[in-house]
């Protein structure tokens, strides 16, 4: 008897070089999906980000990685693409490195690139244990982000239903560093750094540095992290 | 009694730089707001919408105009961004010219535009009537983003009533030749063809100058198009 195999089903995967969405193309590649890594460079300063997703598309067997340039600066409001410091430790309420409805627009793109693959699947990284602040980082954005897609889509409004998948929506930093070492992610692949230098050095001391390092901790992983 | 005026809104207006969208920022501005007009420019091969968009803003007294890059070249799928021919005449079904997620990607960045200026409110050009075959230029879609821009701003988590204005959804071409009329839109500063030439020019013949010169036609208006 010769094996069965079913013909491969295309996701798009949000990728931006950071740990959690690598953790995320290595969950959908591990179900089977052929990963089209999508990274959206919004003008942000850390290009290094771009250099870690191509490492992670590589790790993870992606299919085809795609960088599509979105120029927000012009619209303004962010420490990530504005001349504003990147704060160095946690404050209330939404930080400044909120850039707006940045989710909304990554999700946007990645559903055009679905539409032209015939993909029903899209994945991204969205949680909302640490970033509790943003209000695009919650389960009823997901949800609403998965109705606006049946309706705007051939696909969706012929039936087919659109998934938008946030597998780390309730997972905690060291959860997420835990399911990676599990699917055998090398985060020192990974730059999460809102300041990496142009080698992808962190600076140890920013917001996402800062959680990133608890994670390790909590989850009692080495962290692999390349520091300056 | 000295006239109380009271401070504008501002509204963020999606303005293409073809005649519907000229329209729209007529009406926004008629309805006493602030018209921040931002262009998507994806890439498209017709440039000289983009200079037609400026000539719009200026006819119109927008605050502000935004050209905001959106490159989606890369991920392919439409005559407007490809290297497909432009077809000459009307078909079946979604057309070639149908751009992946065009409107869900031009709102969400509006959407970010909105969330800097503290505005609630989004105007955009889209039309059931003529585009009849495109998923995302119907009522359904319209109210299914207005519930996503609900859950994704600040604003709207807060309790600000997000609102995703099409004014033209169920006008047909001729109505809104008559509306532009009345409100004052020199049409022949606006740009719809397809495959425009530098200098503004229409070819005649594609859809999108079909559909124009019969809302002329229709609404007993002359047709101010410069055609090559």
């Amino acid at each position: 008897m010769t094996e069965q195999t079913s013909p491969q089903r295309n996701a798009v995967v949000l990728v931006s070089g950071g740990m959690d969405s690598a953790v995320v193309a290595a969950m959908a590649r591990a179900q089977g999906f052929a990963v089209h890594a999508l990274s959206v460079a919004y003008g942000q300063r850390h290009d290094s980000e771009l250099q870690a997703a191509a490492r992670v598309c590589a790790m993870v067997g992606a299919s085809a990685h795609k960088v599509v340039d979105v120029d927000l600066r012009s619209i303004g409001g962010s420490a990530l693409t504005d001349d504003i410091d990147v704060p160095e430790e946690g404050g209330d309420g939404i930080p400044v490195t909120y850039v707006p409805a940045r989710n909304t627009i990554m999700l946007s793109v990645a559903l055009g690139w679905a539409e032209v693959l015939n993909a029903s699947d899209i994945f991204c990284g969205v949680n909302a244990v640490d970033y509790s602040g943003y209000p695009d980082c919650r389960p009823a954005f997901i949800e609403s982000f998965q109705n606006l897609a049946q309706v705007a889509t051939r696909a969706g409004v012929e039936g087919t239903p659109m998934r938008i998948h946030a597998p780390l929506m309730s997972m905690s930093k060291a959860d997420i560093v835990r399911a990676g070492v599990e699917l055998g992610v090398d985060f020192a692949q990974t730059v999460s750094c809102y300041q990496a230098d142009a080698g992808g050095r962190a600076c140890g001391h920013c917001d996402a540095c800062r959680l990133r390092a608890q994670g390790f901790a909590e989850a009692g992983v080495e962290d692999p992290t390349h520091y300056r």
